[in-house]
């Protein structure tokens, strides 16, 4: 346990007095703010993710607003996806790459207007790349963080929740689909989406200074399905193959190695600075890619900040980048990113950072 | 006091495990990953930077390597200094600016040879932005984080320090300038430089796996002086008018703004990516400077996260951006960044975050 000491380039979260209040035990550092990433009973907020409702502060997921005349060109010069059938009211998951096709952020692209975009990004600086790229081709085009903070609310439950907030028309919003609303003055972004795969909706508030309103509105709203507080959980997402982008990643990784080729369309625009490399890697055929591990070993292991080394007939073929106890198949998970002739099926060693190793079997994704 | 919870996103210092041995107590998130920010006794921790000599564990000044034939062509891009008097072995504290003139990092550039530079970075993710601007004009060269992590050794005695550590030849490295040396197998390079007015060095370790080993030596050197713990110290810092890029700087702030006109050159060349920007704000004239203020209350201010309202004639003029109680002038100080029409002597009030206020006067800076 330590202290995190106060510093204005650490900037509060909307709902940071809010999650004090609810008694948060641990952050993660993200985008130049703390995310909350406990509240005292990680298997009590596991299960009513899966059950019920949790309500999370995402407001680390900071919006890259890209607004103007060649908005539309920037975004697409950003992302190797062609973005013609991308309307307004939708939003698409997407891969940011550089000009070597090396995946730089995995965010969230919201169309509000024809000419106006949010990034719901990733933990890297995606807002200084936009302003570099629009000012190298000298676009008229204005790159800026506003003032948005999700909120998500997740589970099989978080639609009543939302439906009994906000109204039963918020039961028509679709899959990625969002739609502006307001309730008691607080103006609103309404999404269907979430990093879980348990459903659920976020809410884009856009206005700051109303964090503490939004959260206990929520609250009460979810108070009939017992929601309570939870953040994006390394469970969970770990048995949904949910990509942690940085975490799973490294300086070289392509969408082609972490299951990403649906969200690549190698005939998207010239003008798409990763859509050269992109062709090219995708004609090279990739060296990596990402599978699950299951783990013969007893007992919960923890999350932890190192990849380690995956040996297969002694020799290493890659890495675990993330590993949790899974409390549905009630065995050890882990992700790999492994050598492309590694496969499923294949049994494995893994060497842990304190020394030991576990013996594992490489799997397909999603766990569950 | 709360947790920070593991993940491979948050990368750790080669120094960890020495300064948890140290009995580190608080952290800062800074470049992915986690800067020690205290040990338990803030004065002690002060005046040993003031009179002795402190130890720091800056790895989170990461480096940003820029190597190739078009290396010099790209750091010129990215910096609008006059590089052609830069010689290797020196580094010189720079901006790098966007197209629009805005300050997005306060690195020091550090030039190994004719085609490779570091870029020992404050915390935004530059290497991004250098990789973009190099994919979009076509250039020859490779951006990537080496394996390197700054240790500081600041203070009237960090010299005797060095000299006992690495010899006394050390003693003849000019302020910002730096030499290729080693110690027990640890490949290093060793800068009279740091974040502090103080004096000293930071040796900048080449081998991640040697981060014990290298502060285990640098303690041993240094207990003749009584060095102990430190970090880049809050006190210190703005006493000495010292730049905390994201923190005293917003989205807007300019060279000009924040006392850094003497590291703009305005005849830089032209493909200087920020260069016709900072030509413009120049002739236009600046609409915000950064000024001391000298506060007029009893006790001990803490440092805090927010951003504090200057009031002035019942007219907000800006923001303190940092306050500090200073031991050597015995009195509460900040730094503020106000309109150009606010100056040193003016009387102003400052509204602080808890909703009350403080009397205080500009001045200039530095304080000391």
């Amino acid at each position: 346990m330590f202290a995190i000491f106060p510093s204005p380039r650490l900037r509060r979260s909307p709902f940071f007095e809010a999650t004090i209040a609810e008694g948060v035990k641990s952050f993660s550092p993200y985008n130049h703010m703390l995310m909350p990433t406990g509240y005292g009973d990680p298997m009590a907020e596991y299960w009513r993710l899966i059950n019920g409702v949790a309500m999370w502060d995402v407001a680390v997921e900071r919006q890259v607003e890209i607004v103007g005349p060649d908005a539309a060109r920037l975004v697409q010069m950003l992302v190797p996806r062609r973005l013609d059938r991308l309307r307004p009211g939708m939003g698409w998951y997407v891969a940011v790459c550089n000009h070597h096709g090396t995946i730089i952020n995995d965010p969230i692209l919201l169309k509000l207007a024809d000419d106006r975009y949010w990034l719901s990004i990733a933990d890297s600086d995606v807002e200084l790349v936009a302003q570099a790229v629009a000012g190298e081709r000298g676009l008229d085009v204005r790159v800026f963080e506003p003032d948005v903070s999700p909120l998500a609310i997740q589970g099989p439950k978080a639609e009543d929740v939302v439906a009994r907030l906000l109204g039963d028309e918020t039961r028509a919003i679709k899959h990625f689909q969002f739609k502006e609303m307001s309730i008691e003055g607080i103006p609103l972004q309404v999404a269907r989406s979430g990093w879980s795969k348990q459903g659920g909706f976020e809410l884009y508030l856009m206005d700051g200074t109303r964090g503490t309103d939004l959260w206990n509105l929520v609250k009460e709203a979810g108070a009939p399905d017992d929601i309570g507080p939870g953040n994006p959980n390394p469970m969970e997402r770990v048995e949904s193959g949910l990509l942690s982008w940085g975490g799973d990643t490294d300086e070289d990784t392509n969408p082609f190695e972490v299951r990403m080729e649906r969200y690549v369309d190698l005939d998207a625009p010239d003008d798409v600075i990763s859509i050269q490399a992109l062709r090219r890697l995708h004609a090279e055929g990739i060296k990596r890619h990402q599978l699950g591990v299951k783990l013969k070993t007893q007992g919960h292991l923890q999350v932890t900040e190192n990849w380690s080394t995956v040996i297969r007939n002694n020799e290493a073929v890659g890495h675990m980048t993330a590993r949790t106890w899974s409390p549905r198949l009630e065995c050890n998970i882990g992700l790999t990113l492994v050598s492309r002739d590694a496969s499923a099926g294949d049994h494995v060693r893994v060497n842990l950072p304190d020394g030991t190793s576990v013996d594992g079997e490489l799997c397909a994704l999603p766990f569950i």
